[in-house]
């Protein structure tokens, strides 16, 4: 018979031969006139060069945590294994940021060429460019678990593994542990990236439009280039690494749980089959995206949205065969799992739509609140991204309740956490093509930029406008997306640390009622709200020095502001580098030693009740973030399409504290939420063996 | 042997008696001119009538739930006496805001006539007045807690008991329901109070100060007595019911705990007396608070702050006596548990301190970051409240660990749940001078704005002013205090919950790996959001209204301008309590609603994982929301000092905006959240055998 799991490797590979083709597409596109080629050429060395300078800093972190765990695996604190796909979870992570990035470079300058013609040619270019970034990431996160797990399979026919356990138990609690690499390298790319963003973009918009009253993205501004690079490095490497990382986990998680419920084997096969099904899905549903010339924002996300829906479709339909012929009829309740994640997957998607965009009511009150001043905008723009997690959060609950009990939760505890655990891979099964949308966003909005520096005509500008706009729209929901997600696999995550110290003779009691589970919640639920203090200040840091750089080019080169002479793009960009390099080490190591140390002081328990509590703050605030932010930046462009007064009114200046106040909110700090708390709990598993022998509490 | 219990009745007499005695020291004081009473009395009015509005709205609210706890007593859900005891709590829980409340309103006026004599003269009104409410609370406290210890003790005496059950495990489950009452007056005191008194202040000021450009509390402002009622209908009225209910249900349950711990009478008498000790304690500390003349802000903190060491330093003492001889030298780890309290309580407030007043860096950020505008003046101030819920929370967390483990939790659980609880009791015990130094801060905000409107001499002014500033920070350090006590005392609510349950015959398995349990703990996680974004909307909207009247006398009032007709007050004081009473409702239904809901459609495990969960970011958010608040405030405060270019500068407009943000923070969103746990946890106490009976998952 067919081994159906060979469908994982085949799917890594059509994925990437794929991503490979559309890559070609893309740079076999004109590239627009010279001064088109320079300003992207300028964007894309920023780029490289703030890539090269993070990665060097996350190699030396990587060197230093592949000792310690080389000696805890010395120890027998961990499977040998382990530290080495640390190394390729890290690796294969990095890599997903870099290819999309570096496509998403090539392309920017070719889709405002390609607006030139019309706006379905531009959309065509970026949405292939962030399909190139959705297909690599799926396929190097399938590449990465089938090489492990054919390694894997082949190193435990050959030699003898630990009593009690069978060799797919032993394999899967070994694969458990790789999502630390991807988390770490996910985590400081999303951090570095979200604060370089923002500091270039503050920095841009306090001097270049408050302070010199210049237009966005002029040239003139000598911080615009950085700008550029930030939406590259942030919201397109960043993402990548995140999304990898909360693929990869995904799968892994319930592969572990699948042992645990007794699947053997086929409780494996599914998620990564699925996952490969996925892959043909995603690719299928790029075809769906196309637009007519002159299609407002709704008809553009419609055709989004198409592909999308498409994808699921087919995902939907094929994982009912291949749950039903890999886990048999009593195993069906499972399929209805996997729906209940894809189901909740695009209803968070809508509820984001609804909540950012100003085509509804609660934008449109932000909007509304902006002619009493930027104090009302901000408290309406709270207030929306605080209503707005009710929503998902429901979402989630009752798609954790259906796929618990729809998988036989009642009479099987493990083989309802099986289910809880693969309605998130459900969720995330169509990631190819819902990235895709998401990293469309970052290509358009450099397009725009690149099509104003260069001076294309206002028609060319009002369609890269139109992409660009639905990119905030899209981004809102790629973010609803990652930490719905991350939230449906939380359980499963506290599930197999809780089997892990199992395996070392530890058993948790994790009620409620245990003062250091309540104690691990509370500082659990305090960890994200530090968090994002210290990556907002961050940002605010870093943006400062940029305003003192920029204001030193306006004073101190001659006939800059005439257009006659060149600012210094590249120092804004060494200066935005070298703070965000700075500023996320901190937070970053927070997130890695504050499990560990609570563990060792308070006990396993409080560790457990940690990952909880982090989870249940880290995921709301999350979503606040992204939405409050998403529903500041619509606000201030509907304005901006001539609502309230348009630009230059009071009620657009009010928009724009808003939005400034949205930055770090949606691009910074409530992304990385999502990342925190599958580090946190990768650290958790990782260390369990090290923190319950050395415990002060046992 | 003298009956140590009846120290309670005995010290609720002794505290409403000087209660008494230091409310007719105000009544004795001189009122100042015709002006003076003039405004006092308009403020005394416009507050009477909100009250009475308030009362009688919450009042068809008790009638109905009355009814409805009948209802489920007849039908056995519950002990008889608990709807009888729903009203008293609600009756004595308004009562304390409505003595408080009357006095403060008696009391700014002549505070600021006694500060034409000297600052320490205005000192000793404005601080009397705060110490009425506070002796008022506890003494209100402990008597409705007396009433029901006897009478239940004579019923239970002469009526037959449950099977199973001893005389002291039947008082104290049946008092286990009696915070239902006043958690419910608190919450609406607090929500209704919360949004009067912000939507005058932010009306005021939106009007006022920015359009029209006249100063603060400027008597041609319309709205300027609604905003003077609203600090005595909030921060007084509200918080007295507020903290009435955290006092009463820290001592109650504790005392239910006691029980299960097998301590018998003994575990009631501690907390009891405990808390009598508190009252002497607190009186004596008033004889501590009085000033040189032109003292600065650090030494009238010094002169408010000896008062409460000096009192935490009784009850320090007297515990030890109180804990050894009633429960023995082999309890007397108990006594260190309230001493863990009584610590954190003070470490949080000099922790507020810190993040609050602009005498240390945090605060002295957010005004460096005016500079650059009002959007970095946010984040700042975000960032400044996201990073003060670290201290608060470890030290809880510290809090709760060392009370389990020193009052013998690890061999015995019920006894560390215990400790924990009389750890809170601990923490309120000295809530008689606490509470008055919180709640004398209106009173000096009052009397401030009573000399600007009568055109007192600058020197006077200036002493109010140096009382106002203080009471900034007193306030915040009231609100750590109140959500302090609030963490504190949810593990023992949680934990009587499952007793209850028990005791119901369901045994309930809080395991966070259960599915209903984390979903319960997300919705409960995001219910704070949810409530603080529908109180934030309401302040909105009813800000708007305010808005709208102030423009409208401005327009059609002649003369008013110039000071030759004055406005029409009333109709903004009734504008202002007709949206506070519309926008109450929905918010505080939630509150009630949601739990229940929760427990008939996805089970009790998940009601309790909501509490656990809402305890968790109602914890962080609240801190979080009164510490930016109190940043912002205190910011713009440092620099109308003159900093940063001082009145009317750039940076001063930003810090405005600030703190307009801030004004429903730490206002009306922030300081409701400890009541909303409050009440979902007594609401599922109440509503247990009702859920358990008739729930879909059983």
């Amino acid at each position: 018979m067919f081994d159906l799991l060979l469908l994982a490797p085949l799917g890594s590979i059509l994925a990437l031969g794929f991503a490979a083709y559309l890559a070609i597409f893309i740079l076999r596109q004109p590239q627009g006139n010279d001064r088109m080629c320079e300003i992207a050429q300028a964007v894309r060395i920023g780029a490289r060069a703030y890539l090269k300078r993070q990665y060097m800093g996350v190699s030396l972190f990587f060197v230093v945590v592949f000792f310690i765990l080389l000696l805890l695996a010395f120890n027998k604190y961990l499977p040998i294994f382990v530290p080495f796909a640390f190394l390729t979870g890290g690796f294969f992570s990095g890599l997903s940021g870099f290819v999309g990035m570096t496509i998403a470079t090539q392309a920017s300058n070719r889709t405002s060429a390609a607006a030139i013609k019309s706006l379905n040619s531009g959309l065509r270019v970026a949405f292939s460019s962030g399909a190139v970034m959705g297909l690599t990431v799926v396929g190097l996160g399938l590449l990465d678990l089938s090489i492990w797990y054919y390694f894997l399979n082949w190193y435990y026919e050959i030699h003898p593994i630990a009593a009690g356990m069978d060799k797919i138990a032993a394999i899967t609690s070994t694969m458990l542990c790789f999502g630390m690499g991807a988390s770490s390298q996910a985590l400081f790319a999303r951090v570095g990236g979200g604060i370089f963003t923002k500091a270039a973009d503050v920095g841009a918009d306090l001097v270049g439009k408050v302070e010199a009253g210049i237009p966005e993205d002029d040239p003139r501004n000598p911080a615009v280039i950085a700008d550029n690079v930030g939406d590259n490095v942030g919201d397109v490497a960043g993402m990548g690494a995140d999304l990898y990382e909360s693929y990869v986990g995904s799968i892994v998680a319930t592969s572990a749980l699948g042992v645990a419920a007794g699947l053997g084997l086929p409780g494996v096969t599914v998620p990564m089959v699925m996952a490969a099904v996925g892959v043909i899905a995603s690719i299928f549903g790029t075809f769906f995206v196309k637009s007519k010339e002159d299609a407002n924002q709704s008809v553009l996300l419609a055709a989004l949205r198409k592909g999308i829906f498409a994808s699921s479709f087919i995902v939907a339909v094929v994982s009912y065969f291949l749950v039903k012929h890999t886990l048999g009829m009593q195993h069906l309740g499972v399929y209805w799992s996997v729906l209940s994640g894809l189901v909740a997957g695009v209803l968070i998607g809508l509820s984001t739509e609804y909540y950012t965009s100003s085509n509804f009511k609660p934008t449109r009150s932000v909007a509304d609140a902006s002619v009493t001043g930027p104090a009302t905008v901000i408290i309406g723009g709270m207030a929306v991204g605080m209503m707005s997690t009710a929503i998902p959060v429901l979402v989630v609950g009752i798609a954790i309740m259906a796929s618990f009990f729809l998988s036989g939760g009642a009479q099987n505890f493990n083989s309802g956490l099986y289910g809880v655990a693969i309605s998130a891979v459900g969720m995330l099964s169509t990631l190819g093509i819902t990235l895709a949308t998401d990293a469309y966003g970052p290509v358009a909005d450099n397009a725009g930029g690149n099509a104003e520096m260069s001076h294309l005509p206002p028609e060319v500008r009002k369609r890269t406008d139109a992409l660009d706009a639905l990119g905030n729209t899209t981004a809102a929901t790629g973010k609803g997306f990652a930490i719905g997600s991350a939230a449906l696999t939380a359980l499963a995550l506290i599930a197999a640390y809780k089997d892990q110290l199992l395996i070392l003779g530890k058993d948790m009691q994790l009620t409620l009622l245990s003062p250091s589970v309540l104690v691990g919640l509370f500082v659990g639920g305090m960890l994200p709200f530090l968090f994002c203090s210290m990556t907002m200040r961050a940002v605010g840091r870093a943006a400062g020095k940029i305003v003192v750089e920029v204001r030193r080019q306006f004073k101190e080169i001659n006939g800059l502001m005439e257009g006659k002479a060149k600012p210094d793009y590249a120092r804004c960009v060494n200066i935005a580098t070298a703070s965000a390099q700075k500023e996320m080490i901190v937070p970053s190591l927070m997130a890695i030693i504050a499990p560990i140390a609570l563990g060792l002081l308070v006990g396993v328990e409080a560790e457990a009740g940690l990952l909880a509590g982090a989870t249940v703050t880290g995921f709301v605030l999350a979503i606040m973030m992204a939405n409050s932010g998403g529903a500041w930046d619509n606000a201030k462009k509907y304005i901006e399409e001539g609502n309230m007064g348009g630009k230059g009114s009071f009620a657009h200046k009010a928009a724009v504290v808003g939005d400034t106040v949205g930055d770090p909110f949606k691009d910074t700090s409530g992304p990385s939420l999502n990342i925190l708390i599958k580090l946190m709990s990768m650290v958790s598993i990782v260390f369990a063996a090290f923190v319950v022998r050395n415990s002060l509490f046992k």
